[in-house]
């Protein structure tokens, strides 16, 4: 059994374990949230730990916490940081609103360990309280959206290079693929030829460009309302503190921070949130194309596409022997769902603040923070088991690249739409390929139907021979 | 550090801690996919093991699968379903798609332990082996679907009971609050009185729809595609097997179940998961819709309606001394957004199935679950630490019902809206009550007066009084 | 220029145009709500017709309103419910909360032509007024979600026997397509072989599931309000009104309808909505994987899957000659996604109501009525233009059912998974067929192979052969 | 009876009304997609007659389509883009994949026009084909993409000056109201004092930063991907056409636009559109928290806040007289709720691409023009009609502020939290205020409790007085 203490605070007395180095109010949140068995993603404390050390810091040089206190309470959030007190965090991710539960456990925390530095006892808070001191000038209503915005941009720091490396492995497979020549298919269909590499460009492309949404809309959080404290007018803070506890987190987390243009707006809008984990959405709705494109031109070995081939990774299916199925891009677009999912709750969350606070950031936090860290462990895998390892079947795909009716677009210029179009119903309808039909009809000579139906030349923009503007002028005539 | 044995699985040798009931393609699976650090809920776990060992059933008295090794499984499923094994259920909840690394799982531990209990030892198949016997006749693509069907089914029942309470807690509130006059609101202005009692039994009578509603979309879950096996042709299956499978099911899950009129349906096609994650956002929607109602009357103490009391369950603020806030609301609409976005994740993953398989299952399972466990948790704590506690503050309600400008409604049918809308412009204006206006103009006698405008008559409908249609007469004169 | 009158309401003087049959407050929300151009949903409108024509019924039989009065309503009204004024319905489906402008609209249309109908002039309410004689006894509060859900009701009328053409279409598809033999594919992998048949019945069975799905959660709209007036508590109503309103609206309407249980639930509380979304989600979902199979399997011509032909309906590309595009599947999946949208704007409007009210109404009949008429309308095409006119390319689908490398599972029973799995590695790195290689290892007899490998007998549950027994004693012993 | 001229495209013989000018292609459309009755909005249909105009100018100027031929479709563009010939863009907005469809109508309408200026006949294309020569170089792929971005900058240009001006509203507002005090609120509970005016500045903050973060967003839609013409590789281009027609284009539109990096990319990838959605959606987010305080603040006039007063605009009832609605925050939350419904509709679209191209574009462009539309009306009517007009009640405000009873929380730093959250459960119990128990206490003097508890002191921060340090002092002791 576990040995309890008494704690006391503004309702009561509550028992607390005997070595917790939470306190009374965090003890009522275990007993009142036993909900998801979830507790707060680890950049939520480390972010904590450093809003504590950056307003203690700040009031000690106001003179508002003295030294050895103050000095206490800075240590005691460097452990927290260090993520030495992790376990101590006990409080479900589904709380209290605001996150006033998460708030008071990183405040007892503090306190009981800048107590116990002091050569205090857990529990006993006459030198350094958890309202008093550890949170002195604060709220949760600042510190909550403060610390949200300070974690969501430490986290997002494991996700850049993850984003980095798969556009650059992408970049690399595009010029592996450059000479693997295939067919272009546009509603599924038959078009006109392109480079595998092309194709492998536009998906690097595409984790780029997402990446860098992603750091426009981080930079929205940027701004925070730390200094507003109870309701965004700073009441008991001192006219110097918001500026030197910014200045002071800004310093101790590595990101550029400033205090909001107004702190009331920094504390009841929380659309940055929403702007974030949008733009996290933007990501994983591009890595559902790109990873539903794997699956299909993987698709085979013998009644699929077969253009490519991903890395075995695990046998397949439990009843079909030696089948091997594409579970990195599987995978894929599950994690990527549920950060769609997570974007909904999200938008859920940010609309439903009221006047001066939303109270439904602990909402916000959790959704974000596991998008990130979901995000951020499947593009790792996806990268490396995956998209690393594709090679391609080029004999396949030059078989496409010859095969599809869609060659005869590059007969437009010289003979128009009109009859390219009978061309390729003959095509289909005979089976004989369209080079074949066009040389049959004698519309053009045997050197341009082979330059003008080259897959190659097909690949990018070409000066057109001297034929189209021999057709042009005989169509206007 | 972990002692290692070494499997083989098709792909080649896999190294597995030396003393783990899984095997080669779980450790497989535990290397590819360290995503979200969250593994399978216990309910699916339960649910497999109960699919397991109604196939090893079925194929025992088919005579596919001998006795000894049979009832090994059974056993071995039993142990499975009794939760004993759990911590050898290592897969992360995002995964291979179709769940094949968490099927693979299951019948690595159970071939294990079935192995174990014929006196074999870990690692070792030649008595029992996964796919060759485990899952004789079976298929991810049968097992997923039914076993998350009846996983889903087995969590609702933990919800039912919650959902039943909390309607019963409104109804009850809804008896004690039926003297307690107030004012209604709608558009958040003055409208008629209503008895507080009357809100509260419609609350409750929400909760109760939702949970029919609920039991009708989980009804779409017991038809089962088990026997499918790979496609839903039932390869490999004995033409008996799957009614005896089935049934076999339904006595050890305790749920009604039935094979399902089509198996290449019941394995493609996952809408019954979508429903019934609809159903729970239904009810997510109501309690975020009640939660704001109880979190507006309850607002104050000075500054708002104040007509409710919520217990009192943790001081409110870190720096507003005595703050109490509506904490259990607030809990209740930020799981209610989780289960909205959950639902929209289950909806992407729902409409990505692809010809004979939806490989995105593991998603639906993992959101669905979860919905599931949060509103039960969250619902039981709100209804427990919070309605049943209410309290009202009868005597600001009736203020309200007295001085709510729309008791001039009561005055239509005598005077006419036209005449009635002026009274109250005089209110407004003037700030007299309603009454002594309308006594003021002589429109009525003093006893109509009185009747007509009591609060108490204005709660349910009324037998005209005779003036109305005299009045009626006059306008049509 | 337009003619105008002027009229009055409580707030002062309005001009409407001189021959409108709305009247000032219909005026007013012209002016207030320039928004998006659309005008209420016909059925509505037509909804609202019924409405007021079964309220003047009931409260004429009560003697509250006189007869010539209301029966010049009851007219006025049918002529409404027959569409005849419908260009008077002018005010935009963006409007006040809760409707009430549009129901304005509706009182005033029927008020003025009650008042033609009894030789009265447009814009004179002497005889028949909007307030005190067309809305006697009800309120916006109880008659715009009753009107909603009628209307809702009435529109799925024609959504229905959509969804039963297509699922008949799938089915009879489904045995014409009995005979073609194809490969199943799972994961986007070879599979075991399947019939085409066999897909589109379970294509057929997902619509139907679908449908039923949809008429249980529209069974919610049944219990109405109507009666509950202001606040739900049926101030000025006649105690009997509420059941013969409910009453001859039901006969009006042609729908099973009943008085809820609660008038207060029945008006504050719009879940039936959000469920009815979630079944039209639901639909559209299945809608969005089997279009998408559409597309997959009709990939080509010569690039892809190839194993149907869709009809040609159009030129597929303004570039590229004779393409011919899905366009069919491309239009089903688009309006199904603006399906998934409205639903998220219902269900943020369905949580979003505040006590005795949900004054989000108007955007809860716009999305739930647009999207079932896009449905209604693209499922038609859907299965005229797309799904009745697909033929088998049998030729290709045979040759997916031969090559595909999981003809090997068959082999499972008799030689066991690990064996089968190194015969399809071996198929794979060779090119070799599956029966060739099980041939050439001598494994089993060449008859039992040429009936093991029989893709034909794959497609359905088998008697083992006798082998299976022997390779279990063997495997054991 | 519509008279009808014959026209052939590449599938057959189409009748088309004989003075229309569109084609057969459009014809088709029209009798394939008759779902929603919802016409292209004006905006891409007036881009698209950029794009056409564009192209024809470069390719007049590389010398593939000839002079007056070139001139004759840059004329005719011109009208189109003109929104002269609106009329007769006919195609449903739901429609083939990737507006194959609306792409035609737009090459039919500027041949036929094209033809016309030359002399020529509607339904004869000698001199200007749709094919050859308006479509010259160009592809649905191509052209779609670049339309849609380019329709929604135009469309975005008429939102940015209605949010402008809102912001502005609120900011006007906040300095005439900031003198109004009133009492802050935290959790729907009495907080600390704030002025009414820094609520509006945080409103007006929140709409400014909305913009901004649209702005970016819409940046994204500035690389463009025409001159890739069918898949991207821009095969039947001139090397030089694609750098010519962007430039032109972008003088043309008034845009700052620039050919993308990748073309394959711009083509494929429509990540722009998602983001500039969730853009639009972050303020629907923020449009709904405001609408939802100004409803709350001013509830009333007996039973709610009643802080502020909202222009009447219309009578709020058809049964409560002299009821006046927020209709104007009603509006603006279901608008924002379509705006976030429309938002999952492009989520859902944005991740569906395949391949070469995304083909569900239409959906696309409808639901993001349709937001952009309908945000921009109601947000110009919630300025003019409501925030415009609001008015305080100073009075009832002035209450507030000195009735909370977070009053208390300025005591923190003389009393410590502990003691002042003992008066205000004094203040709660007893009723009496919290400066008067606080005098009794005698814990401070007379002119600190008068200046500490000063609401107006606490709307910003303050140097302490020196009790604080005595306080710190004696605490620490």
């Amino acid at each position: 059994m576990t040995e309890l203490r008494k704690e006391k605070d503004s309702l009561g007395f509550v028992e607390v374990p005997a070595n917790a180095y939470y306190g009374a109010q965090t003890a009522r949140a275990v007993e009142n949230y036993p909900i998801s068995g979830m507790r707060a993603h680890p950049q939520l404390i480390r972010a904590f730990g450093m809003v504590k050390q950056a307003a203690a810091e700040a009031n000690q040089e106001l003179g508002l916490v003295e030294a050895p206190r103050a000095e206490a309470i800075r240590k005691a959030a460097q452990e927290v940081m260090d993520g030495k007190w992790n376990a101590e965090f006990v409080v479900d991710v589904f709380q209290a609103g605001a996150g006033v539960s998460f708030h008071m456990n990183t405040n007892e925390v503090i306190a009981n360990r800048a107590n116990e530095i002091l050569g205090g006892k857990l529990g006993e808070y006459a030198q350094v309280h958890p309202n008093d001191h550890v949170n002195y000038g604060q709220s949760t209503n600042d510190v909550f959206p403060t610390g949200m915005r300070v974690a969501t941009l430490l986290a997002l720091e494991t996700l850049y290079p993850v984003l980095d490396k798969l556009a650059a492995t992408f970049e690399a497979k595009a010029k592996e693929f450059h000479d693997v020549m295939k067919s272009g298919r546009t509603h599924m269909q038959d078009a006109v030829p392109i480079r595998l590499g092309q194709e492998f460009a536009a998906y690097g492309l595409a984790i780029e460009k997402g990446k860098k949404f992603l750091t426009l809309a981080a930079d929205s959080l940027r701004e925070l309302g730390l200094g507003g404290s109870a309701v965004g007018t700073g009441i008991n803070t001192h006219p110097d503190y918001r500026a030197k506890a910014v200045a002071a987190l800004s310093r101790i987390s590595g990101q550029k921070l400033t205090p909001a243009a107004d702190m009331r707006w920094a504390m009841q809008s929380n659309a940055c949130m929403a702007d974030v984990s949008a733009a996290l959405r933007g990501i994983a709705l591009e890595v559902i194309r790109i990873s539903n494109d794997l699956r299909l031109i993987s698709s085979g070995p013998n009644t699929g596409y077969a253009e490519i081939y991903l890395p075995s990774l695990q046998p397949g299916s439990s009843i079909m022997p030696g089948k091997i199925n594409p579970v990195m891009p599987e995978l894929a677009a599950m994690v990527s769902f549920q950060v769609v999912g997570n974007d909904t709750a999200v938008a859920m969350a940010v609309q439903a603040g009221q006047l001066e606070l939303n109270v439904m950031m602990p909402t916000m936090a959790y959704s974000v923070l596991q998008s990130i860290t979901i995000l951020a462990n499947m593009l790792r895998q996806f990268n490396d088991r995956c998209v690393a390892g594709i090679t391609a079947n080029a004999e396949r795909c030059a078989q496409y690249a010859q095969s599809t009716v869609s060659l005869a677009t590059a007969l437009n210029p010289y003979i128009g739409y009109a009859k390219a179009a009978e061309i390729v119903k003959e095509s289909v309808a005979t089976g004989q390929s369209i080079i074949s039909i066009a040389r049959s009809k004698g519309l053009l000579s045997e050197q341009e139907i082979s330059e003008i139906l080259d897959p190659v030349r097909m690949t990018e923009p070409q000066y057109p021979l001297d034929a189209a503007k021999e057709r042009d002028k005989k169509v206007k005539s």
